[in-house]
């Protein structure tokens, strides 16, 4: 699906498990219009298309760009994919995506060239291009909010690996004898230092009769659901059963990053994620201190570990990155 | 130090911790000559030097080759190196290299070009350009002696990382409250599952008076070293406390092998050294067992865990692959 050869703005979609963001850039990186909308993942895949598609059309009117300056879409998704096949491999948190031709089905609904990645991936690519990893040749992203993922940096190249499947930071063993995982196994990062590891740290806190000032909170839902706004104002109120879980969740991340430092030594490790984001102050310190008795000397020697800069704008910038060389390729120019 | 632009016969030396060997190989990869020396480390570079001065002529002398032809010598060094500059870092295993220029020395006494690597980065690219690791664009060695090391190759290259130190396998943390590692940390594979890590434990099985068949030996020297040999002479004698304390390093070994295999993607994982070479037989299931348990779905479809091929010959041949790269781009064909 061959484009205008002049057309060189992209489009660069984040879908979440609760919301589409989608935006439109121009080849000097300017946003020129964006739009958000709620997912709706619970009424399955049909829906989702319909919330993807509408969001891509209200940021293009947004943007007042037309169709022909379009190189393409560029999708990040919350799920382990194909990226060349454009096909969603299963997504866990979604309903109905099981080897879903994503990109294809995208194609016809926009008539417009469509890419997919993996949406960590494409967060670890927007702050190498324009976040806190700026200019890094060697980088590794490490999100924390619900779960845990990852995505690295090798040569300047995001690494994909055999399956696409590469970057499941999440999913290091750090504790052979720690708690079981979602993926089946156990002690992975994920178990241990996730915002639902931390609510279920909480919550046995609580049930061994700790004072905790999210008590209320648990009983409300009676679920292990927690905002990392809650955690941060339990933080700010001095809440002693958080803040050593906390430090926990600092030690464990910082564990991590000191083997990935050893592993792949790297220049910088961004960490981002709805956890960070909320409580970088009281946890990065403790990260690098973590890491860095956790390295060796001439691994660590001058890395960076630094919070993510770009929020909630990673994913898109970076599918806007990704979007940009794939539709350049494509095109043959 | 420019060579004649025909030359295309490379040496290459795996400097070993009791053992340098030569091997010089043409452009078909056929080894023409090798020479086999003592390093005799504990007598300080200069030593060392002069070991492998003598087995690099020898080998030459052996192929029956001119030194007109050999495009240059290619070293693969048992430490933390600057690949670029010619420079060991340290080398915690031998005596006097600190900040030691390794690729100049030789240059001075060879008088032909030098170039240096990581030894187990060059078991690792040997591995995949002749061994197990055949045609693998993702690979990951892992080598299990007296200590663990690795190499991980990305998309058909070797990776360096910012120092040139990534690789390091042995110290990834894969148990947070594991024994105290070399490194300064703990809980790092080699702490678990080296053969240093294994006598360990064999130690502690016979302090607590349980029969082993080692228990002569450990009494002999008075040290914790062990070889492979007697590890694999006990478990065919039917060593119950070998038998356990291999059982649970194929295990540690596959958790890091699986975690792996979610990091990186890789089409295929080589497991070699001396302690893999002797006890293959009785670890490579198990080791796959476990990697299939603590590896996601997508990322482990289709991956190869296999035994390495090359045995001794991996360091020397992998020196011979980067050194061929390495000459060509300096003599700018």
């Amino acid at each position: 699906m061959a484009r205008n050869k002049k057309a060189a703005i992209v489009v660069g979609v984040d879908v979440g498990g609760t919301k589409v963001m989608s935006g439109v850039v121009d080849p000097r990186w300017k946003v020129l219009g964006r739009s958000k909308k709620k997912t709706k993942a619970h009424k399955g895949s049909e829906a989702v298309i319909e919330r993807i598609v509408g969001a891509v059309e209200e940021s293009v009117e947004a943007a007042k760009t037309d169709w022909d300056s379009i190189a393409g879409v560029s999708i990040g998704f919350p799920a382990p994919l194909d990226s060349e096949k454009g096909v969603i491999y299963s997504a866990p948190n979604l309903v109905g995506w099981t080897n879903f031709p994503l990109a294809r089905t995208l194609e016809k609904a926009l008539n417009c060239p469509v890419v997919i990645d993996n949406d960590v991936n494409m967060g670890t690519l927007g702050e190498k291009e324009f976040g806190a990893g700026s200019g890094a040749r060697n980088m590794i992203g490490i999100f924390v909010g619900t779960g845990i993922g990852g995505g690295i940096i090798c040569e300047g190249k995001l690494l994909a690996g055999r399956n696409g499947t590469a970057g499941e930071i999440g999913h290091l063993v750090i504790d052979v004898n720690g708690p079981p995982c979602g993926c089946g196994s156990k002690g992975c990062l994920e178990s241990l230092a996730s915002r639902n590891a931390m609510a279920r740290a909480i919550r046995a806190a609580i049930d061994r009769g700790e004072k905790c000032l999210l008590a209320e909170e648990f009983k409300k839902d009676n679920t292990t659901q927690i905002t990392s706004g809650d955690l941060l104002d339990a933080m700010e109120k001095g809440d002693k059963v958080v803040k050593g879980i906390l430090k926990d969740t600092s030690r464990y991340l910082g564990i991590a990053v000191g083997s990935l430092i050893n592993l792949l030594g790297p220049e910088v490790v961004v960490l981002g994620g709805g956890v960070i984001e909320a409580l970088k102050s009281y946890m990065m310190d403790r990260i690098r201190e973590e890491a860095e008795k956790f390295s060796l000397p001439n691994a660590r020697k001058g890395v960076r570990i630094a919070a993510a800069k770009l929020g909630d704008d990673a994913v898109f910038m970076g599918c806007v990155a990704s979007g940009w060389e794939r539709f350049k390729v494509a095109r043959g120019e």
